[in-house]
């Protein structure tokens, strides 16, 4: 056991160049999901995903069409040790190749979609953020199979609609839950704590969207002739959004908070070993200070409560007119046990209650994620722990992300499969945001615990 | 005296298609100030007005070049009426040639710079503001020279930069003080207060503009994983412009109100006759309610109280991520005796005292103009009510104009000379917003209170 595992990671630093150049290829398909112009590219990715499945040894590969983009779907059956009697573990890779927008593409040192390493970084749209954990699992498990020693049962379910809320997953979910049955699902869709800290993600914020208009006047109107008697709209959707948090941050829409799972001692004391301090948010975020709920930690506050943030807001042009009209995105990050739907429905009695009867006003609901949660005492939990502790050499950390990977949540409450959470992208490494980059001695450990994990299970 | 008058008047009645041919043409100039990519417009418009008034006989006539948009300037000397010996008065006739933006062009139901006669309305950007005036101006001059009836001396300065400002006029009048001397200036800028009420104006508010920039993190940042400890600069930005107003509709920023002349009962008697009521201004505004200071009548508001207005904002984009900044444009409108840089330097103050220090700011001043106001009993404005009364049959309504026409406190201050104020917009004639609209039999009467206000002084 012991030398089949060995033999596998020494393959993996063996073929460390041949995986790069593969991701290199893969980053440099600009598969945007959330820009029609990039439809094309995004089924470029897709394909590019089940070629290299079909390379692995896969069956059953397939790129299943759905409403929006494709899934990638492929299976590989484990070798059982001599003399095992029991089923194999089934594991389900889960993995995303769409990427968010590159915008604003003038802050890019290099282009977004040509990926260059400069010292230990790999800088590209879609490194961290999914493409280097997605092929860093095929290199484990390419490594395993060279060595012999790919001991449990692989399905892998690659989708590409992640950064659009993956609407297309539910039914997919639905329609093919026989052939995605499987024990644990492994996600590597999450991140590291600090650089050199190994972490388990273990719980997850969900998310909810809104698009509110507030309408004034039917028309612009000259703000000097009009000046005093019409309540801009500008103001009224200012006074809004100033009123949706009090003094300390706290979110005021009514009943908010209601079904937020309390922090107890322990897992304060879990998170608190978290290296993600004051100074460190400060520094890694470019702000004078930080904000928020002073009763809370950092950590606390980005992965254990929930928040509200305007992403835009848009009114009036360069001219002297009061404009007719006025908008704003909003999105709200949720924790166990909040719900999207109550959610929303939470803002919109706050807007009803709020809005002047001076202008009109519109609010439209955009795709939500639920929020999860799992123990982190499980086996399967556990497991991950100890194949990142051999890999790193340090005990690893548990963090509650504050991000939302709708799979997650769709694949416990769809088929009951867990999810174990690992990632790539630390603090600073620019997800989501020009100049997007991965540090390859990290993503060539994510290999290495991938291969212990599913060594160990 | 008065055949002669009869006679300009029957002048301008035959030479009515004429004049509004002429009106079509100077229309069809997209003479957009703002824009750079019309810069050859507005040049193009500039040698039109000269063009028409070396026709008109004029003397001395240049396009004077400026930093930015040329001025246009002619003189016509009057024929003294036999026997008079004291010098014949000046008047200094003002106008602006350039013209608003026709944004959103998508909301115009006829081309912006394609004239089109609907009913009694004249559609087109620059129809009432200003080259309407300005050719109803020409036309008074042409039908009274062709009388013999013009019994005083013309001077007309015409420029091309108001819609921005006005930046170069006030280097023009300090370096041409003796060229453009006058008794007074008859500026056709102005408006009605309602369809069929003949106005004068006789005060106007000046404004200061500011550009506020909020900066929040370096870069954008996920808002997943930074929700909840980073003071989001479109929340910061929402804040300060919603405590930049009290509940009742006040400016709340420190001293705004110290220089603001109070209105006495004689003045609020005098507003008080003006048709636009609260009712009106609705449905004009197409607004389910009015706003602003409860104390003050909708024509108080807009025209003796100053206002705060933000004409833009924008922060964001539609993905998931804080944004790294956000900024809004604002404006203030002004009355006797405020300053515009005192009403800069009290925003300024504002944001100081408000400003988190979670986030840094940036605060730049725009153009301003001063407000201004004439006594209502001078000869010049009796000379134009009685002007009015006898071309409308119903005697005028004095208003005072919540707009800013920087031209009139420049020629005060720099040269002492006063402004005579009417025009040809209604409430409802789309200044500064798509289909602007000039009504003709409006415009027909303007070119006579013309002639009968050169004729009387």
């Amino acid at each position: 056991m012991t030398s089949s595992l060995n033999e596998a990671i020494k393959n993996t630093r063996k073929e460390r160049d041949r995986y790069l150049a593969d991701l290199k290829e893969f980053l440099r398909i600009p598969s945007v999901s959330s820009d029609r112009s990039h439809d094309a590219d995004v089924v470029e990715a897709a394909h590019w995903v089940s070629q290299r499945l079909i390379e692995l040894g896969a069956k059953d590969v397939q790129v299943y069409k759905t409403g929006k983009h494709p899934i990638v779907y492929g299976e590989l059956t484990g070798a059982p040790a001599a003399g095992r009697v029991d089923p194999l573990p089934t594991v389900l890779i889960y993995g995303h190749y769409d990427v968010q927008r590159p915008d604003p593409i003038e802050e890019w040192l290099s282009p977004a979609f040509d990926p260059v390493v400069r010292g230990e970084e790999l800088f590209a749209r879609g490194s961290v953020d999914n493409k280097g954990p997605i092929v860093a699992a095929f290199a484990a498990i390419d490594s395993m199979a060279k060595a012999g020693s790919l001991l449990v049962n692989i399905k892998f379910m690659i989708e590409g609609e992640e950064e659009v809320g993956s609407p297309s997953l539910p039914g997919f979910l639905t329609a093919h839950g026989a052939m995605l049955s499987a024990d644990i699902s492994l996600n590597g869709d999450s991140g590291m704590a600090a650089v050199d800290t190994p972490t388990v993600t273990y719980a997850l914020r969900g998310s909810i969207g809104a698009g509110l208009t507030i309408k004034g006047p039917s028309v612009d109107l000259h703000s000097g002739l009009f000046g005093g008697v019409i309540h801009n709209p500008i103001h009224v959707l200012a006074e809004l959004i100033a009123g949706m948090h009090d003094e300390q941050g706290r979110v005021t829409l009514p009943g908010f908070y209601d079904d937020v799972l309390p922090l107890d001692d322990d897992e304060r004391a879990v998170l608190a070993e978290l290296p993600r301090d004051e100074e460190f948010t400060k520094m890694i975020a470019g702000v004078p200070e930080l904000w928020g709920e002073p009763e809370y930690t950092p950590v606390e506050r980005t992965g254990a409560r929930p928040t509200l943030d305007v992403l835009m807001i848009q009114g009036g042009a360069q001219k002297t007119a009061i404009p007719s009209a006025a908008r704003a995105s909003i999105s709200m990050r949720l924790v166990p046990d909040q719900s999207p739907q109550k959610a929303f429905e939470q803002l919109h009695s706050y807007i009803e209650k709020n809005a002047p009867p001076t202008v009109t006003w519109e609010l439209s609901q955009y795709d939500g994620a639920k929020p999860s949660i799992v123990d982190r005492n499980s086996p399967w939990l556990v497991a991950m722990s100890n194949a990142l502790e051999s890999t790193w050499g340090a005990r690893p950390v548990y963090d509650r992300l504050g991000g939302s990977i709708p799979a997650v949540t769709m694949l416990y409450e769809t088929l009951g499969i867990e999810s174990v959470l690992i990632g790539v992208y630390r603090p600073g490494d620019n997800l989501h945001a020009p100049n997007e980059k991965l540090h390859l001695p990290t993503w060539e450990r994510m290999i290495e615990t991938i291969i212990r994990f599913l060594h160990a299970i």
